[in-house]
Formats: C-alpha cells, structure tokens, sequence
C-alpha cells in the first residue's frame, strides 16, 4: 500500500493547512455524492487557487505516485466526481476556489471563467452584456463549469445551442506531466491541426484538469413565449415537434416532455408545485419560442401552432404562460424533477438517446422490458425530446426498494434491460450524464473493440502512468 | 529506395488495372492541384468501391512500408490534396467511386453519406427532403465531403450554422491497422468518453481515412432575405452586423465582406457580374436572413434594420433583392473570387481569424505591413466577418508575380507579416483551409511546444509508423 502520508505533508507544506484538508469531517462533502449513493476514500483535499497550484500539486502526486481526482460541485448523477472504495485512495483536486470570471469580450461573444464557476454564476455573468451563455440544466446553482465541460453536459438548451463541447471556444489544462496547455483560443474558426480542446471534454478528467474555458456567448433573446400542453402520446408529441420546427425555426428554445407519474411526484414531494393544465394527463410538454428581435408576433405563431395541433388531434389539453412569472412557474415545475424523485423514492435513472423518431419506440418497447422483470413498478419519463434524450426512470418507493433481496443486482439488470432497447435502435446508454462509475460495465458491454482501443490508445499516449481518475470511464 | 512494384502489382492483382492508375497520364489530376502550384509524386492512384476495399488497401500498403494518401476532390488551397515532391511518393487512395448517399432519415434530420459524395449532392439530397444541409462554399461543385470533413470546412454558413465539425453526427473510418471503425451515430447526444470523431474532423488524413460519415440536416429555411450594401468602412460593418443580430436573431443566415479590389476583379474576370451598386464603393457587404416558417415580416425586418444602419450614418447606399433570380446573382458575385483571382494574376491567399471584435484592426495593421514590403501592392479582402475570419490576399498580376527575383520567399516574408498580425491579436493563421504543404512553417513558428507535443503523441498512438500522410499537418 502506497504510503500517502509524505505527498499530504509535501503538499501541506506548499499549499498549507488551510488549503489541504485531512480530517474525516472535512472530507465528508468530498467523498460522498449529493444522494449519498457512491461513498469512496481520498488520502486528502487539496484546494488550489490558480492553474500553477493544480499544475504543482499534479507533479507532486506524479512524484509520489497517488492518483489524482479533479471535482467540481459534486453534482454527478453516476458517481463521477468522487472516489471509489478501491485501489490507492486519490488526491482530490477540488477546483471551487478558482472562481474567478477572467473577462468577457461582449462583442466577439465570448467569456474566459476558471473551472470552478458556479454555472448560474456564468450565466447571469453573460445576461448583464446582453449575451447568452445557453447550457442549463437543474444543477447550474451548484455544478462547476469544470464539471460541466469534462461531462459535456447537457440540459435543456441542447435542441437549440447543443452540448457544452459546442460552447466552448478553448480551454486551459494541466496535464498529466504538469505542463499547463493554454489553449484559451477566443476563434469561431480555427483549422490548426487537431482540436486539442475535444481530448478533454466529456472525458471525466481522465486526459487532464481543465482549469479554465474560453466559453461561447450568444445574443440574449429578448422575447420569450412558452406554453404547457397534454399532447396524445409521445408519438404525437413528435409530430407536435415537427409543426413547430416548421413554423418556428430556429425560434424553438425547448421542447421538454414529462410523463403523468413524474408530474405527480413533483406535486407531492416539492412545495409550490402545481398541475398547470386542469388534469393529470399522462403526457405533459413544455414548449418554448426565443427570440432575439422580434416580439408580439411570436406569441401569435405559439398560439397558431398550438391551435394547428390540438385541431390535428395532437394536443389534449394546452396553456401559455401569459407573463413572465407564469413562465419561471413552469420552468421550475420542470426543474424540480431531481429534488423530487430524491425525496420520493430511488430512481434508477437512466440516460439514454435514440434517434429522434424512435423515442417513442424507445419508451413503448422499455416499459414492456421493465414489466417483465418487475410488473407493475412505476416509470418516470423525462425527456429532452427534441434531442431523442429520454430519462427512463424506473422508480421504486423506499419500502419497496428496502425490501429488495439484492438491489444493486435488480439495479443493473433493469438499467441493462432499458438500454437493451436503445442499443437495439441505434441509440446510446450514456446521452448526457457520462460514464461515472455506473457505466462501466455498460462501456466494456456496448462498445466495439476498435472504440476502446483508440480511446486506450489515446489515455495511454497523454497520460501513462494512469495518474487522473484511474478506474473511471474506461472499463 | 522503396521499390513500389510490388505493391503496385499486389493492388493490381486485387482490385484490377481500372482501379489502379499507373500511367503518368492517368496520374495527372491526382499529382498536381487545381491551381497548378503544388505538385509532387505518386506510386499510384486506386480507387477503391466500398470501405472494405480501402481496409483493404491500407493493409497492403502497410505491410510494403508504403505512405497512403487519401485524397477527395482535391480542391485544397494550401496543396493538402496532392503529395510532396519529397520522400517516398506515396499510394493515393482517391475516395471519388464512393459515392452512395446511403440513407437519409429526416425525421431526425440526419444522413449517411460516402466520403466520396460531391458536396453540393448532398445539399440537394437534404434539400429534396426539405432539409438543409448548411455547409458551403466556392468548390461546392466538385469538392467531396471526405475533404470538407479532414479539413474542418468552414465557408460562408459558419455564422449561423458552425463549421463542417458542428454538422457532423459520426463518421467511419479506416485505422492505419486496416480496423475499420463503424462510428456512424445518428444521435444529438452521446457522452460514452472520448468523441473519437474529432481526431479525424480537421487532421487531414494524418490519424485515418474518413470512408462515411452521418451529416446532421436542419430544417429546411423557406424564406430568405437578402440585401448588398457599402458600409463606410469594416467598423461600421461590425456595427451594422451587431444590428442584425439584436434585430434579426437566429435569423441572420451571412454576413460576407469583400473590398473594391476584389469586386472590380470579379467584374473583369467573370462573364456577366456586374456591381450590384451604383458606385464601386470601397466595402461592399453581403447580408442574408433565412427563416423556416415566418415569412413577409423577414423582408420588412431586413428594409428596416438596413434604414437603421444609414440613418447611423454606417451605409453608404444598399440594394436589396426583390426575387430569387437577383438572390441568386448576388451569391454568385460572392461565389466568384476564387474563378476571378486565379484569372486575374497570383493571390497570396492568407487565411485568418481574429476575434471578430479585431476584424477592423487586422485589416488596418495587415495592409500597412504588406505595404511596408511591397508599397503600393494590391490587396484583396474577402471577409466572414460575422466569424472574424478575414481571407487577406496580397494580389499580383502575372507579370509582377513573374518579374520577382524571388517569388517563393516574397510569398513566404509576405504571409508571415499578415499571419504575424493576426497572431499578435490573438488570431491563427488558418481559420478553415487548414495546414496542407502551405502551413507547415506557421505551424512550427506559432504553435507552442505543449500543443505540438499533445498533437504528436496522439499521432504516436494512432498511426506509430506514419502511414498516413506523412509529412502533413505536423512539422
């Protein structure tokens, strides 16, 4: 066993106490996720507050041979930002100190933050210029742009501005040799050879730290109009879609489908949350118009589209947010998915994409797979639908998933029986949450040789001696 | 010396004399670029049917320590398509028979296509199942989408719609082993670890043969608004061009400049182009909007946003088109300075990009520093200005060009002082041509030891022997 107690004393002599944490007590935060479902060990804390500290801090575990651990806010939904219970107990490099929004250049959109901004700290960073920076999803008031960036988060905005790989104009990273990389590029256009910036995005710091991002900014839509509406069935919702790609272009913001179940959940286990249509319909959609420019007329073309629909037969039951306050009421209602489905019972939330014309199948055909393990068990349904993304959530109360013989095994076999389905139609296990420690197996069971061996091939080139996150992502 | 015979005769006895091209006749259009500035040697040329073939191919040359060459169109304007005149001369695998589009799923808005497939096919494929396929650019006609995918393509869509890199869903590749990858996704969202596409997006054929590749289609714009107008210099442009964004949103489609040098070519060089305005003012810009749905407002929006910018004093005079037939003769100004400078006498086709904030300065200080070498040379100016990429060209005529002592070094000294400039602003020096033969000397003058370092271990691992492409992209 590799004795970590002179790395924790070289560091505390560079960084000192303050900065490098050893107690239990003030590990807890660190080594356990938000749900308290993934508990590992770390030999310590370490809280630089610039690139050269990282930088620092990656020789002296490379010197000592301790692996190292870069976390964000802690917001992963698969165990990616903390230790396992195995193998040499990392450092873990905690980028939260390093907050620091560096400048913003309003005219060229774009806006240079250290890795451990708050997303929401961004986000309203770029509204106060009249820009946009559009990732968003229910964790931006605590996950880290560093997080989000080597996860290539997702979220709500993916249908209109893509993932977090599509805005990002460069980065800054410590690798596993302690160079920094300062790849802080401020170009939409930039045909230099490989484009070093995507090695690190959505590969869980496993390549490197990203310490810092150049991030994209676009024009701040101005005008806004959004409806909550009951469509038939997820098929229909689809075509409901379809309208309004055709009507609207590239007005279309979002397009957010939930199922009865998990509408019921948000009533029941978040306060001030209400059924915004008079029933509880088994499908519900958020739609939302953005426009930059524009105005009243937009309202108008969400009003004709809705009203083309529900005479198509599409749409049940449908309401517009007739002011701004209406607006962030629907919203949240669609935000507090996580907080209640934690409060409600154990989620086995799964994270698969298909094409955007098999989601339907997708749900239909993974709802019979899950029926057939455990009849009856309840389903969520949260899907970016515009992206093909649907969260297929098998969902148990606390006294039924307590009173199970072995959970963890009915945990993974029903994750393996929902992306069974996906695989079979050309979809994806992992759309947007990434790889953690849950998707191990499912990366050594879905994926092809040659794709595991390149991306072998391309860890052992940049870091290999396996110093950053060993055991993760990689099976 | 390699002796290539049996390789020749290896490949001739697998794939037939009409698939492998020996003769120097035959070997013409394959060994020299369309600009007749580049041109080297070849062992052969074949041209492979399916991706088996060039699996195939790749294992034979392999297995004879010969170079390959994958080659599209060859429409390169830095000599990236044809071999070198130095080393062994190696195999060109033209992708030009591989040509299928396999299969288009609107629905989802996506599209298999052979590597080999003519650009402009493709759009009208999409097209003809009303979806757009953004990427375009001068060599639409004949380039192939193999070439715009290792070349990161970057055109005049950038704007609104990203380089060839952001419409891109998954591509299949030859690895220098023979493995064929099959990474042909159809998803928005995939986040199982590192995007192997981007080792082959913008590489040139340096880590592996892009035989296929699933392109993302968006909705199909139904209206467009166009309008030609002199801004009083590339300053106000930028103001004009914040305008249209606060003013139009998603909607601005292309924003294009060019200066009075490269219009009057493009009037003496090009049957029927005339200046669309009254005068040759000194900067002439192309404006585009482009809707799905939506419709007469988008004219009106364009009229006023147009009134705007003159009453701001910004315009000097605008015309904007009435039909189609005028939409198109004004592309096609646009789409002429290639025809048009090769015509007229020898462009030194530089390649920048700058913070779009910059775009003004770089012009300023570029063509004091040209001058400052060659007083008086004429400078053309082909801008996106809207992606802050500024093609700046230091222009001769013939019997300039061919009265120089020494042309190869007055174009290298001319390129490094514009390329300085747009480095000292924090720009690169290929914005979207890419490295080819042209770029190697900036590469190994600007790009630092840490990047060219993560570009060379990533070679390493890819491709240990240097099969592909060997003396490209990296010094």
């Amino acid at each position: 066993m590799t004795d970590v107690v002179p790395l924790i004393e070289a560091l505390t002599a560079v960084f000192g106490t303050r900065a490098v944490l050893t107690a239990e007590s003030d590990l807890e935060g660190f080594v356990e996720d938000w749900r308290g479902r993934y508990k590992g060990r770390a030999a310590c804390v370490v809280l630089p507050s610039c690139t050269e500290h990282v930088a620092a801090i990656v020789r002296l575990c490379a010197a000592h041979g301790v692996p190292v651990l870069p976390q964000g806010g802690n917001t992963s939904l698969c165990g990616g930002a903390v230790p396992a219970d195995i193998g040499i107990p990392p450092v873990i490099v905690s980028l939260s100190r390093m907050r620091q929004i560096r400048r913003i250049d309003a005219a060229n959109g774009s806006m240079e933050v250290e890795a451990g901004c708050v997303l929401q700290t961004v986000q309203e960073a770029a509204a106060a210029q009249q820009r946009l920076y559009p990732v968003s999803l229910g964790a931006e008031g605590s996950c880290q742009i560093g997080g989000t960036l080597s996860t290539n988060a997702g979220g709500t905005s993916v249908l209109r501005y893509g993932n977090t790989r599509d805005n990002v104009l460069g980065l800054e990273v410590v690798l596993a040799d302690g160079t920094v990389w300062n790849g802080l590029r401020v170009l939409r256009k930039d045909n230099t050879g490989l484009d070093l910036k995507h090695l690190f995005i959505g590969t869980e710091g496993t390549l490197g730290i990203i310490t810092a991002a150049t991030l994209k900014l676009h024009p701040l839509p101005t005008h806004h109009a959004l409806a909550w509406f009951a469509p038939v069935d997820p098929a229909a919702a689809l075509q409901v879609l379809g309208l309004f790609q055709a009507a609207c272009g590239a007005r279309l913001n979002a397009f957010e489908m939930i199922n009865r179940r998990q509408l019921e959940l948000v009533i029941e286990h978040v306060p001030e949350r209400r059924n915004p249509l008079g029933e509880l319909h088994p499908w519900h959609v958020l739609v939302e118009l953005a426009d930059t420019g524009g105005g009243d007329e937009m309202a108008d073309l969400l009003q004709r589209t809705l009203e083309a629909a529900t005479q198509a037969g599409l749409i049940v039951d449908a309401v517009v947010a007739s002011n701004e306050a209406q607006r962030d009421a629907l919203w949240t209602i669609r935000h507090s998915v996580s907080e209640a489905n934690k409060k409600g019972g154990v989620g086995l939330t799964t994270d698969c994409a298909v094409p955007v014309s098999a989601v339907p199948a997708f749900i239909e055909q993974a709802t019979r797979a899950v029926h057939a393990l455990i009849d009856g068990l309840d389903i969520l349904v949260v899907a970016h639908l515009g992206d093909g993304n649907a969260h297929f959530i098998p969902f148990f109360t606390f006294d039924a998933w307590h009173a199970l013989a072995n959970p963890g095994a009915t945990a993974t076999a029903l994750r393996r029986v929902v992306n069974d389905i996906a695989h079979e139609l050309h979809g994806t296990f992992s759309a947007e949450h990434g790889i953690g420690q849950t998707g191990l197996g499912e990366m050594a069971h879905y994926k092809s040789a040659a794709e595991l061996g390149l991306m072998r091939a391309v860890k052992q080139a940049l870091d290999p001696r396996g110093l950053f996150n060993p055991g993760r992502l990689l099976p």
